[in-house]
């Protein structure tokens, strides 16, 4: 993988991204042989990076890197990590910014072909979401929470985990967006206090507004999720999976998603 | 420094510590030759460990590298810092766990010798704790928050920073635990929600038991902050500093916080 340009599988001890969480991250599809909408991922990289404090890389240079990166390779997972590098007194930031990235290319995921057609059984994780707005909708490298949420099951059949912040209103996945339908209409999470806002999330909405369906964003707890027509995960690795079962409610059929999910899947560019 | 038994200055760029945030430090003074509090620097490091689901490296290990770190040296900073390793699946745990350790040593702290005999200027941060009672106390790598703490103020004068709680409570110095001395009584910040619990502020509450001076541990307000006959911060590098200034409040005089300034010095077993 590269890092600051030069191929190589290690970074420096002292980078900040190891000794606070200090950076930012996209995680994007290759397919046939193109990052799919990476100009997208880009914006968002530069927005995060801002509310950070943060010095983003060139666009260009990026997406050159990006470019020797998948070069030859036709499907797979593209990661960016871009930290505040070296330096600075502890937590004070460095004086000269000299941001690091890290590029890498891993295979394409191998999860099971029914959970984009039949649809994903959920756990509701016990872990609970803090609210930091200062830190939310950003995808930032302080995820602990997803790790010790991701860390409550292992059963393989179990595809994700929902999420919940303290005061109990649903927000995420672990490592995806939701949506739930309901009377015609599409509902996903407020996430102005914590929660990751994904480019796929976005999509999603451009999707209801391309085909007259209102999207509301508002607070929403697990009653109402259970009462829902069709419940949804999206992310940029993943797609679009269908929510078949949670907490032994059973959705059997997921049309409208069905339908977003083909969207969100031609619509590449 | 040794990063897993071996001299080098880098780590692997798919170090969980580096792609999570997932790991726990410890930051320790050397002194005379000898690091300050290992024992409990270790007790501590188990205890994070294990809130965080992570396996502990051993004692013996440890202090045998930490011998060898710094050996030769006779003033310093110690830093040690276990991470999850490599692997797992997106956030899941490895099935194996292989936790890295990081160890460092840098020289000792340069601030100003009036910082522990005058005391020290406060800035009360913008930046808010969130609550998250699952992470609360543990010294991990999530440090976010402290570090866009850290980036409020740069004015040379300013030696720590105060933060508060999304609810207004005060709870700590951006790297330092704080009390506050009101009416002979010695008063400290409950930690359950939010905030770092260092192993000075449990000397500090030792050095209280020792002399008979009650030590509560409460919810904090800034407005009662204002109104201590003391207030200090303590962490195991810089030891204690008391607060000479902050929100325009001067406090003159420090005199019980100096007698805890030096027993924390001298019992340095």
């Amino acid at each position: 993988m590269p890092v600051n340009g030069v191929l190589s599988n290690s970074i420096s001890a002292n980078d900040r991204g190891l000794l606070y969480g200090d950076g930012v991250f996209r995680t994007m599809r290759l397919s046939q042989g193109k990052i799919q909408h990476w100009p997208r991922h880009y914006q968002k990289l530069q927005q995060d990076c801002a509310a950070m404090l943060l010095d983003c890389p060139g666009s260009n240079m990026l997406t050159a890197e990006l470019g020797q990166l998948v070069s030859g390779h036709e499907n797979g997972v593209v990661k960016i990590i871009i930290t505040r590098g070296q330096g600075g007194r502890g937590y004070a930031l460095p004086a000269n910014q000299a941001s690091s990235r890290i590029l890498s290319l891993m295979p394409p995921p191998d999860s099971p072909e029914y959970f984009r057609t039949k649809g994903i059984k959920v756990h509701v994780c016990n872990m609970r979401l803090a609210h930091q707005p200062r830190l939310a909708g950003i995808k930032h490298l302080n995820r602990l929470e997803n790790v010790l949420a991701a860390a409550e099951w292992n059963n393989a059949d179990v595809a994700e985990g929902i999420l919940l912040d303290i005061e109990g209103n649903v927000i995420e996945g672990t490592r995806s967006n939701l949506f739930m339908i309901s009377n015609g209409e599409l509902i996903t999470p407020d996430l102005s206090r914590c929660g990751v806002a994904g480019i796929q999330r976005e999509r999603v909405m451009e999707w209801a507004a391309i085909h007259s369906m209102s999207c509301k964003v508002e607070q929403l707890s697990l009653a109402k999720l259970l009462e829902a027509d069709e419940l949804f995960f999206v992310n940029s690795v993943i797609g679009l999976w269908p929510v078949h079962e949670m907490l032994s409610r059973i959705w059997a059929n997921s049309p409208v998603a069905k339908q977003i999910q083909k969207w969100l899947e031609l619509e590449v560019a």
